[in-house]
């Protein structure tokens, strides 16, 4: 993929920088998209209108000049490494080095962005390089806007990621009940790691992989963020939420449902309708020129109006609403733009999550998330997985 | 597991910094070892001999106080966030909180780690706080040195990674050679992709993640760092690196074997000779004292008496023994000790991949390599592998 740097040419011109400088390894997603180039170690990636590499060792140059997009690939031994080493020491000889690397390209000035490694940026001040960190990043910034081919690739994932969520689902429908209502399969208890090794193993077979997966019942659901363990319990809502990451193109998907075996409380049941209509609300706002806070708002509308508490109206509120709405998926899981408080106008290309719900440790926690790109006239829901609560 | 920080006492006392300060999502190793918590985006944690998180959320605050052995949990809205946004807007808030953060433990100089976040850093110099970066990083010092417990989980992650070298060891064993040398399995031509997903779904069952394995055949196997893709061949050598993270202790094991489907060619077995041979020489050289720079001078010797190139001999060698003889393996699976010209001295406790290779596109690549921890009088092998070309 040609990533269309425009903006970024624009954003030099604005802050008079004479480049963007990247010191990262490729797992750092900026740094992926602006050297077109994945390596496990950090490296130096300079833009001046052109893409400069530059490696510490010799490891991954062959391969980078043989893959990378960029217009030139070097290492420390091209800027005189051996002699500045001697001169300075292994770590003194560093700054020399970047700075050497910049100045061969008339660089003096450099915007990077807010993550940026403090002990380059005072190297290369030392050096008399002047050091500019932007807000967000504005890699990231472009990053939010996605190509056709782009969302082709979350779509890629996302297909996978609805043959996870069957097999999931279908482990919990197949699931006996036993005593005390635990979940039970194939002579064992049903456990949140059973049905994750389940849902890792379909998403490799669909040539994805993930570090993490939630299947969260009880108690654990009523935080966002528990990843869930144990054994599953028939009557109590199982969030699982999946974010896998399609291996070849390195594209993330995100979706969540939330299960019930069997039949579920007045309340978990009154949550998930609500939840539905927050997420039917928040789609009603995703279009371009709303606003992130528009569609958050949105939710936050929903959930107020029925008593909930939400983060809007309490800002220390630790059951309810406690989460944005949504977030952009890309290279990263979580990206820009921003369905939240702080979320800025919306434009077609960006891919976003939906993901309204409740928590509360005495009752448990319901989220429904789907994935969707905003277009010119509205939004394309890329989901394609029913919403229903009772298995 | 509660580290022992002494190490950190005496480097703040040494800096005369009144406090460690990490900005940093829990990926980052440093992080999730001062911190003890896992969490997905970034938050702060500060060291003054107690340890204090701080989040700009309440997302992660109540599985925070649950689950950290932090001694004080709080979020932005402890500290005036909503009163600063409104003076100081969304961005410029965030320095303002951190500053009041600090103060609030009598903390106005904070050493922090070389890759610091600059904005985090520029942000509190502007607010007065001293902030100087590392050079190595004194945690990622701290955990080059592994506790009993911390080797036995790499031990344990070494145990999956031999059952999945198994299952791809097994697969070219048990593939036929069709037309041209082709290995052929399961009725399809048997490719780096299918021998990686055994790999995987092998780790997986094991408890195990991973991002990337190597099953690199010919050419691709002539670059280290090369994942390897397409159909196998017989008579070529095939690497198989394999560095997978125990899911639950976020522990790491490495190895690689290099196989050959029937006859290598007269240079590989010469190669796979050579190349055990410099490992044998590498643990001779292993243990409390010498220097990692010994280690992978053993290596070098051996390698450039046989008339191979080394990045010692030549640092423009790009064929040949092109990379360092190891590294250290625990929370990350590249960290200290270096073994390499810049490896510093051994200690007891110190977990490192011993893994010489030689590489040239004409020829393939062999590597070998084998994790073992350095004890009181020399070593311990924790891999429990053959070592063998030809399957």
């Amino acid at each position: 993929m040609d990533p269309d740097f425009a903006k970024l040419d624009a954003y030099l011109d604005e802050t008079d920088a004479d480049g963007y400088l990247i010191d990262a390894d490729s797992t750092d997603s900026d740094q992926y998209y602006l050297a077109g180039f994945d390596a496990p170690d950090p490296f130096l990636t300079l833009y001046d209108g052109e893409t400069h590499l530059l490696f510490p060792r010799s490891l991954e140059f062959g391969r980078a000049k043989r893959e990378s997009r960029a217009d030139s690939v070097e290492r420390y031994v091209d800027f005189d490494h051996a002699e500045l080493v001697e001169e300075h020491g292994t770590e003194g000889a560093v700054s020399h080095v970047l700075a050497g690397f910049l100045d061969s390209y008339g660089v003096h000035s450099v915007a990077v962005p807010p993550r940026f490694p403090l002990r380059t940026a005072d190297g290369l001040r030392d050096r008399g390089v002047e050091v500019t960190p932007d807000t967000d990043g504005v890699i990231t910034e472009i990053r939010a806007t996605k190509t056709d081919e782009e969302i082709e690739h979350v779509r890629a994932a996302q297909r996978a990621n609805e043959a996870a969520m069957a097999a999931a689902e279908e482990l919990l429908r197949t699931a006996s009940v036993a005593d005390e209502g635990h979940l039970w399969f194939d002579a064992a208890p049903l456990t949140s790691e059973r049905v994750k090794e389940e849902i890792e193993v379909t998403l490799l077979r669909h040539g994805c992989s993930l570090d993490e997966t939630i299947v969260a019942c009880g108690s654990d659901a009523a935080d966002p963020h528990d990843r869930g363990s144990g054994p599953l319990t028939a009557g109590e809502p199982v969030i699982v939420d999946i974010f896998p990451r399609d291996k070849t193109t390195k594209y993330h998907a995100d979706m969540t449902r939330t299960f019930c075996k069997g039949e579920p409380t007045e309340t978990v049941a009154e949550w998930y309708d609500l939840t539905e209509r927050a997420m039917d609300a928040a789609f009603e706002a995703l279009e371009p020129g709303a606003t992130g806070e528009d569609v958050h708002d949105a939710v936050c509308d929903v959930y107020e109006a029925a008593g909930e508490p939400t983060l809007r109206s309490d800002d220390r509120a630790e059951t309810g609403f406690i989460h944005s709405t949504g977030h952009g998926v890309g290279l990263d899981v979580h990206e820009l733009p921003r369905l939240s408080p702080s979320g800025g106008e919306l434009e077609p290309g960006h891919v976003v999550t939906i993901e309204p719900g409740l928590y509360d440790p005495e009752v448990g926690g319901i989220r429904i998330e789907d994935i969707a790109v905003v277009t010119e006239d509205g939004y394309e829901n890329l989901t394609d997985y029913e919403v229903s609560l009772v298995v």
